[in-house]
């Protein structure tokens, strides 16, 4: 069987399992998520083993540091993704959850319940983890997975993905409720996203060319975020000492993540006692300071020149641009304007700014008095994550068991009929 | 200024002011409700005499009857339209609604808050009460509305949407907040759905062709279902006469809509009994039988055979598919394989198997013991509706004000930073 013809039936069989797989209890799915963990700890020292092959053809293909990193598998990270798939496990099976119950005035009885979206496809790159987490994520909330991983990280997925489906043999649920697209071949991908009709949607986790590489290709609905401009504004009524803390772990904590900061916002009341100080000590970590005419008359020495483009830049890197502005709302125009609508915050005080940044900015994520970088589906205690939408549709911000699933609408009459 | 400029000027001001309209009270938005439902009372003449151009120039162009009585507004039609306006008013505004508080261990508050998609976008035909139902709808979700009607209806449009227009100048809320485009070139809605930056989500309503063409052409998201081949089945536990007059209203008081019923599932321990009577009274009613070969058999006369196509055909007419099944698992396999998702009933008194039904029926909408025929959002509380969807993503069944939203989260802290 070609490629083409292997993914057609892998899907094929996920949609007919998935009405199967819709009606398996949670304890059931609960067991399944215990062996899983369990036989990633037992499966230690061989999964590490075939790591090591990605690690070695990583290191021959001169990847960068940065991703070979996060490629790499160890006895701590294993343990982690074993303890994601229990914390999956403790959290409440979304499935059957009632919405809500209308009655209406001629006796029918109407129950929104929720219910899996069926067949899920995840398409990702280079951390193993995902796979685990996904499978995860998917199997309690009950939809057949389709997992394909970047071919950097093939001999660790295959390694994981093999432990976790050899663990459902000991439940109910059948094995190809989990599926790991194996090839390499970036075709793979091409023709999980003709598939409509089996498929119920695409979720793309990785940097910005694979996403626009899946929602450019994809027949499939896509939950997506193309990139994470996050800002944080410093309000003449913040709190300086805390908006210098935010300021310096929102860039700098780990600043190739979508919920870093990549624009600093400050108000010109502010600027000349702030700037300088959050300067220095972002310069003394390594960010390269690009700033607006005012900040560079502020701080002086070492900031270039901020040009249009870098407002709507995603760095993923040690760089930060910064502008002054008059008031909250021109902060809150650059942040529609310019931002993502990842995350984006403000530091301030006054409870009515916050209250009008928190209505007005248009951002799946938005805080006060505190870092971007909680975005995240661990953080918001969802347990994991299979991605964050900045889409409006369907799921908002981290995506985890909610997010997989729809909802259904049940009827109950008596022989009602419509006149 | 072309077309297309046009087009893009009327979506990016769209997107602009779709950050106001988000934040504009239930009071002010209720008000605008009831002028512009007294607005349509008080200009009815008016309306009507543009609609009788519609409709003359519908008459030269020799369509339908059903298309032109679908066109034509009269006095009743235009109080309809004004209740319909009056009845959205009168539900909860869901702008600001809170749907989940989470505390977590560091102290950081997270609110869900429901929010307004932001720009709509609803490409419709013929109907012209379309035109205020959904300019109701979207004002109080608070979304800025751009229409797009049917050229049949073009004259008609342009009076309602006239006069709802002039209604807002009554209240402080932009005239631009509703949008009609009334060019009748279909280059526009071409030129519409390339505008992703600006339109949240775009919702077809129509034909299969109309929609098909949406969907294909579209890089904003789209809302949608292509058909509706909804099923009833009949149980052999079913009550007769409820299975009689459940048949006879799905199939016959308003074949051509998409909740009407096109196929009939009997279980084969009450065929005999069964078929014979209601085929009598549905050929009575001028429905065309087409049935598999057990229904040939025990109807006898007057029963075409079924294609494999006629199980997948949404005929909007009277015609009905007929099948003799085996069990109710070969009814849910029959219904998951060639329906649409949408709407499909059991008649049954046994509470085991309709609770089987109700879980393992893939759709939208699932019954028991009752018409098909309810799935609309007037039927269900909403109001009105902007569409109906089998899609799974966002939104499922009748959408109306819930659908038109999204939520944000709100992240309360007190100067939390990650570690």
């Amino acid at each position: 069987m070609n490629l083409q013809a292997q993914i057609l039936k892998m899907a094929k069989d996920a949609r007919k399992l998935s009405y199967k797989l819709a009606l398996v209890d949670a304890q059931e799915k609960n067991r399944a998520l215990k062996f899983m963990a369990d036989a990633l700890v037992e499966n230690q020292a061989y999964i590490i083993r075939e790591n090591t092959k990605d690690i070695k053809a990583a290191q021959a293909n001169h990847l960068a540091q940065a991703l070979i990193d996060r490629l790499v598998l160890n006895d701590k990270r294993i343990a982690a993704m074993a303890e994601s798939l229990l914390e999956t496990m403790k959290l409440k099976d979304p499935v059957g959850e009632l919405l809500e119950t209308i009655t209406r005035p001629n006796g029918l009885t109407i129950k929104k319940v929720r219910v899996p979206l069926g067949v899920v496809g995840i398409i990702y790159e280079s951390r193993p983890n995902v796979t685990s987490d996904c499978v995860g994520l998917c199997l309690k909330s009950g939809n057949v997975s389709i997992l394909k991983g970047g071919k950097e990280a093939i001999f660790s997925n295959k390694a994981i993905f093999g432990v976790l489906k050899k663990a459902l043999k000991k439940t109910k649920i059948p094995q190809n409720a989990i599926n790991l697209i194996e090839s390499t071949d970036r075709a793979a991908v091409k023709y999980l996203l003709e598939l409509e009709e089996y498929v119920d949607v695409i979720v793309p986790r990785g940097g910005e060319e694979l996403i626009r590489f899946v929602a450019e290709h994809s027949k499939i609905p896509v939950i997506k975020h193309y990139k994470g401009v996050c800002h944080v504004y410093v309000s003449e009524h913040a709190d300086l000492n805390m908006a210098h803390a935010i300021t310096i772990n929102a860039k700098v904590q780990r600043p190739g993540v979508c919920n870093a900061m990549e624009t600093l916002l400050v108000h010109k009341d502010v600027a000349a006692r702030f700037l300088p100080v959050v300067a220095h000590e972002l310069k003394k970590s390594g960010v390269e300071l690009r700033g607006c005419p005012i900040t560079k008359k502020i701080v002086k020495q070492g900031v270039k020149k901020a040009t249009k483009k870098d407002w709507s830049t995603e760095y993923l890197d040690l760089i930060l641009s910064v502008r002054v502005v008059n008031s909250l709302g021109q902060a809150i125009e650059h942040i529609n304007h310019y931002g993502s609508h990842h995350s984006d915050a403000i530091v301030t005080d006054e409870k009515g700014e916050a209250q009008e940044f928190l209505k007005a900015v248009d951002s799946a994520c938005v805080y006060v008095n505190a870092s971007t970088r909680f975005t995240d589906g661990y953080e918001f205690g969802f347990g994991a994550e299979v991605g964050i939408s900045t889409d409006k549709l369907h799921v908002r911000g981290p995506m985890a068991l909610e997010g997989l699933t729809t909802y259904k609408y049940e009827i109950l009459g008596k022989g009602q009929t419509r006149s």
